[in-house]
C-alpha cells in the first residue's frame, strides 16, 4: 500500500496548488494522506462550500497534465523562511525543523512549491486522474488545538483505480442509507429530544417493541440457559464502588454523585457489585455453583457531548449483563466456553457470520502496568492462557490485543464493524481472579472447607442499545418476522372495507401478532409504498373480494405478492415465520 | 364507642398505677385511648422490656379489684404543683392549664391520683378484666419533638369484650404471617443491602420472575387495549420539569441534581412531560387520538429514611403509568372509564373485590389554595362533575376527599388497605386540563384548526412494587400458578433418581415452566416440607414407580395428592392452571 499512500500524498499536492491558484492568498498548512484517500487545510479569506469542490477539482486534472514528478531540493532555514514568509503555518513548521536540525526540503511540481518531508510517486504516471475525487468540507483547528485559528479541511477520496473508488463511492452511499441514525428516524423507532438531554434517546411504540422482543427474547433463552435473571437498583451508595475497588477506575467515567440525607449515591456504571451484593445475601455451597447472576442492567456512564453517537454511545444504555460465580477455574472455563456459545448463538439468530460480521479479540494485561490493572502476575499469566485455550479449543480465528484488559483481568472481546467503518466492542467475557477477594466472596465447599470462588463477567448481546443500532444496519431496517416492530399492515382497499379491516386487524392482535391498520383516506397504491417504505414484513389488502371470501390478500416483503388466504392460513404462516 | 375509648382511657390510669407501685420512682406523663386500645409514656430509672409486660399486667388485674370509679376533684394551681412536685411532666400540663386558664382536676381510683381532664368509665365494672393486654414497647419523645428526652411507652389493647380482644389478636397474628417484608425474607423475593442503600432492594432470582410476570403481562394487556408502549430516559434535564410545571410542586420529593457538563440533570419523579416530549416529535392529526402513551417507569421520589417502608414505600420504583391524550373532554370521559374498566380487569385477576379490598376515592381541588392547585375555577369545576359522573354512571360507591388531588387536575383514586390496617393510594386515574397548554400539546382536527388536547393521567397496577407487597399479602405468598415465582418443585426421592427427575426438570423449561428441582441429599419428607414452605403450586415426586412408568406423581398446593400422571397430562394441567 506504499505507492497508494504516495498517491494520496502526492494529490495532497495538487489540491493544495489548485486552491492557491483558484484562491489567491489562499494559505496552505498540512496536507497528509489518510484512509480512503487525502485531506488538505486552508487559510481562506472567504468561506467556501461543497458546492465548490467541483471546480476545484477540475482544476486539480488541469494542472496535473503540466505536472510530471516532485522534485525534491534541500534548503537553509533563510531560504525556506523566506520562500514561505507569507505563510503562517509553513513558517511555524520551519522553526520546527530548525530547531530539530531537521533537513528543510522544498517539493516542486509544475509551478507548485512546498515544503514538504517527501512521499511521493515517481511519475505523476502513477496517478490515474478518474479514481480521485473531493469529498468534503470540515473545519479544523490548526495542530488540532482549539485555541488555534479553525481551518478548512477539503478531504478528498484516492484509489489505485477507477473501480476502486466506485466501489468505495458504492459503499459510502449504501452505509449512508444504512445508518442507523438516518434509518431510525425514516422508520419511526426513536427520537431524541433537546429538553430531555443529550444521549438519552426515547424510544416510539415501534422501537420499544423491538427492545421488548429482543429483551425478553434475551432473558428467555438465558433462563433457558440456567442463568438467574434478577433486579437490582440503578443507583447505589458511593461506597459500595469504592468497595468493589471500581471506583478509582471508573470515575472519569460516572457521573457526579447525588447526595440523599448526607450520603453520596451514583448513577451506576457497571453491575458487577450489586450481583455480588446479592449473592453475599445468604450462605452459598459448591452445589449452588456456577451461580449465573444475569440482569439486563441500566448503567450511566459520562461521554462528553461530542462523543454522542446515535444508539452507539449514550449516556444511558441497558446492558444485557451476567456474573458467573465459579467454584475453580475448570468450571470458570467451562462456563466461558459457555457464554461464547450463547454468544454464537444469538449472533447465528441475527445472520451474523464469525470472521465477516464479528471476530474475537483477546485483550491482555500489561504487567508493567499496575496503575491500570490489578497487580497479580501470576494471575494474569493463568487467567490468559486459559481464555487463549478456550479461543484454540473453538478452533477460531482471533486476534490478540495487549493493554485492552478490564482492570480486574484479562477478556475475550466480540468485535465488530459498522458500515461507516468504525469497529466497536459489541460483547464482552472476562475472568477476574480479583473482586472476589475484595468483596470477600465465598462459598463452603463439598469438604466442609470455605473457598474464594473466581467471577466471569460475561455480555451475551452486549447494550441493547447498541445491538439495535447494529441490527438497524445489518437489515437496513428490514428485520426478519420476529423482530420486526410492525410485523403486518392491513390495508383497506376504501373506507367501504374498514369495518372487515378492523376484525382482521383485532384478529391479528389476539395472536399476538404486532401490526398496524391504514385508515387513511390515501389511495391504496399510497397505503402500499408508505407500508414498504416502513419495510413491513407482511401487507394484508382488504377489498371487495377478500371480504367476501373472509380472505385477505398476502403481499410479501422481497418476494410480493403470495395470493389470497384465509386468516387462518396466514396466521399459521406467521406462526412458522416465528420460528 | 364512646364507652370502649372510656375504657381504653381509664386502663391508662391503670397501667400508670401498676407500674408506679412497681417500679418506685416511675414518672407517668400523657395517657391517651386510640385505636384498638391506650398507652401510657412513663421515665424510668432503668430500662423495661416486653417480658416485663406480663407481671405490669398481673399487677393492673390486682389493683382494679380495690378500684370502684374515678373520683373528679377541682384543685387550685398551687395544690396541683404541691402533689405533682416528683413529676416534670405534669409540673409542665399544671403549667399549660394555668396559663389557658383551664380548670385543673384531679381523678382518683384506689390509691391513685392523677392530673387528668376526664373521659373514663363511670363504674370499673364495665371494664372487662379478660379483654385487655399489654401489647409493646416504643420509645417515645416528650410532646413527640425530637429534643426533648425519651420516655418509654407501653401500649395495650383493649376492647368491650374478650372475644373482641380475641378476635383481634387472631387479625394481628395473620396480618404478621402475611407482612409483606417478612413473607419476602421468607420466600426468597427480595433482600435490602446496606451497602447499596436504603429503600433499594435487590430482587432475587425469584422476586425477579414474579416482577417479570406482572410487567409482561400488563404491557400485553394494555397493548391489546391499544396502548402504545413506549420507553424514556430515567432522567432529564432539569428545565423539562421546570417547563412542565412539575418542578415547583415537586422538588421537596426530588433528589439532588446531577451536574453533566454543567447542566443539571434529574432522576425523574414521573413520566408525564418524557410522554409529552414523544407526543411533539412529530405533528399529530384527530385521528392519532386518543394516543395512549404507555410505559412502565422507573420513578424517584424522596423519601426520609424513616419513612421506608418495605416495598410500600421506596426511592425507587416502577409505575405502570400511562398518558392519555384526548382531543376533548367526552373523548377524555370514555378514557376514564376504559382505565377504570382495565383496573377493575386487573382487580379481578388479582382476586380483589371492590368495597371490600379495595374502593375509589374522589380526590378534589381547593379553589381557595391556588399555592397548591393550577387556577382555572370553571376547569376545575368541569373537571370534577365530570370524574364524579363517571363515577355514578358505572353505579359504583365512592367517598369524596377535598384537597386531595393533584396540582393539575382531580383524580379518582383507587384506595387499598393492607393487612396491617394501613390505607394507601394503590392506583390512579387523573383528568389534567393544566399541561397540554403548558407543554403547547396540539392536535390538527377535522376541519384543519389546531387544537389543545387534554390529557388523562393514569396508572394501572400502580407501583410494580407496591402492588406486589399486596399481593404478597393478599395472597399470604401462596401466588396462583400464573404469578408463582417457582411454579413447579421436582423432588426426587433420591439420588438414584436423579438423572430422571433432570429429564422432568429439562422439559418442564422447554415448556417455560418455572421449575426447580431439590437435589439435596435430604429426606424425601423434607424435601417435600422444604417445597411447602415455599408455597410452591405443585410438587412432583420422582421414585422407582415414577421412573419405570415414565410418570410424576403430583401434589397440588391446598389440595394434596392428584396420584400420578404422565408428563404431558401434568403440561395439560399446567396449561389450564395458566388461563
Amino acid at each position: 500500500m506504499k505507492n497508494l499512500e504516495h498517491i494520496r500524498h502526492s494529490l495532497a499536492h495538487l489540491l493544495a496548488a489548485a486552491v492557491r491558484e483558484l484562491y489567491p492568498g489562499a494559505k496552505n498548512a498540512i496536507g497528509p494522506a489518510i484512509e480512503h484517500g487525502f485531506y488538505q487545510d486552508f487559510e481562506l479569506s472567504a468561506p467556501i462550500s461543497e458546492h465548490d469542490l467541483s471546480a476545484i477539482e477540475e482544476k486539480m486534472r488541469e494542472l496535473i497534465k503540466a505536472w510530471d514528478g516532485f522534485a525534491r531540493r534541500e534548503v537553509t532555514p533563510e531560504q525556506a523562511r523566506k520562500e514561505f514568509a507569507w505563510n503562517p503555518y509553513k513558517l511555524e513548521l520551519i522553526e520546527e525543523f530548525t530547531e530539530g536540525n531537521a533537513p528543510i526540503t522544498f517539493y516542486t511540481s509544475g509551478d507548485f512549491v512546498d515544503l514538504c518531508r517527501g512521499g511521493h510517486v515517481e511519475h505523476i504516471s502513477e496517478i490515474n486522474p478518474d479514481a480521485f475525487k473531493l469529498d468534503r468540507i470540515a473545519g479544523a483547528y490548526w495542530r488540532g488545538d482549539e485555541k488555534n485559528p479553525m481551518l478548512t479541511r477539503i478531504y478528498g477520496l484516492a484509489f489505485a483505480s477507477k473501480e476502486e473508488l466506485e466501489t468505495h463511492l458504492a459503499l459510502m452511499e449504501e452505509a449512508k442509507k444504512r445508518d442507523h441514525r438516518a434509518l431510525g428516524k425514516e422508520l419511526g423507532l426513536f427520537v431524541f429530544s433537546e429538553a430531555v438531554g443529550k444521549g438519552l434517546p426515547l424510544w416510539t411504540e415501534k422501537g420499544a417493541a423491538l427492545r421488548r422482543v429482543l429483551e425478553r427474547f434475551i432473558v428467555d433463552e438465558e433462563i433457558r440457559r440456567g442463568y438467574k435473571h434478577v433486579i437490582t437498583p440503578d443507583i447505589a451508595n458511593l461506597g459500595l464502588y469504592k468497595k468493589s475497588g471500581h471506583y478509582p477506575y471508573y470515575k472519569d467515567s460516572m457521573y457526579a454523585p447525588i447526595v440523599i440525607d448526607d450520603e453520596e449515591y451514583m448513577l451506576r456504571p457497571m453491575t458487577c457489585p450489586h450481583h455480588f451484593e446479592l449473592y453475599l445475601s445468604q450462605p452459598r455451597s459448591y452445589r449452588d455453583l456456577p451461580m449465573r447472576i444475569a440482569e439486563v442492567a441500566k448503567l450511566y456512564r459520562y461521554e462528553h457531548s461530542g462523543e454522542l453517537t446515535g444508539l452507539i454511545r449514550l449516556r444511558a444504555f441497558s446492558l444485557a449483563d451476567a456474573h458467573i460465580v465459579c467454584a475453580d477455574k475448570d468450571q470458570a472455563k467451562r462456563e466461558v466456553a459457555g457464554a461464547l456459545d450463547l454468544i454464537e448463538h444469538m449472533a447465528g439468530l441475527f445472520g451474523l457470520n464469525m470472521g465477516d460480521n464479528y471476530w474475537y479479540r483477546l485483550s491482555l494485561g500489561d504487567r508493567h502496568n499496575s496503575e491500570k490493572y490489578f497487580k497479580n502476575d501470576a494471575a494474569w499469566d493463568e487467567a490468559e492462557t486459559m481464555l487463549r485455550e478456550v479461543l484454540h479449543e473453538r478452533k477460531c480465528h482471533f486476534v490478540e490485543a495487549p493493554g485492552e484488559a478490564a482492570f480486574y483481568g484479562p477478556k475475550i472481546d466480540v468485535q465488530m464493524r459498522n458500515f461507516s467503518g468504525k469497529e466497536d466492542t459489541a460483547f464482552t467475557v472476562q475472568y477476574d481472579f480479583c473482586m472476589p477477594g475484595r468483596f470477600n466472596l465465598a462459598y463452603i465447599d463439598a469438604d466442609g472447607a470455605k473457598k474464594e470462588p473466581v467471577v466471569v463477567h460475561r455480555s451475551s448481546i452486549g447494550a441493547i442499545e447498541r445491538i439495535i443500532a447494529f441490527l438497524i444496519e445489518h437489515y437496513a431496517g428490514a428485520f426478519p418476522f420476529w423482530l420486526a416492530p410492525v410485523q403486518v399492515a392491513v390495508l383497506p382497499v376504501s373506507e367501504k372495507f374498514q369495518e372487515y379491516a378492523e376484525s382482521v386487524f383485532k384478529k391479528l392482535g389476539e395472536h399476538n401478532i404486532r401490526a398496524e391498520l391504514d385508515a387513511s383516506k390515501e389511495t391504496l397504491g399510497k397505503k402500499i409504498r408508505a407500508a414498504e417504505l416502513q419495510k413491513i414484513p407482511y401487507l394484508l389488502v382488504v377489498g371487495e373480494r377478500e371480504q367476501a371470501s373472509r380472505t385477505v390478500a398476502v403481499r410479501e416483503r422481497g418476494t410480493g405478492d403470495r395470493g389470497a388466504q384465509t386468516l387462518d392460513e396466514f396466521l399459521a404462516l406467521c406462526n412458522n415465520a416465528k420460528n
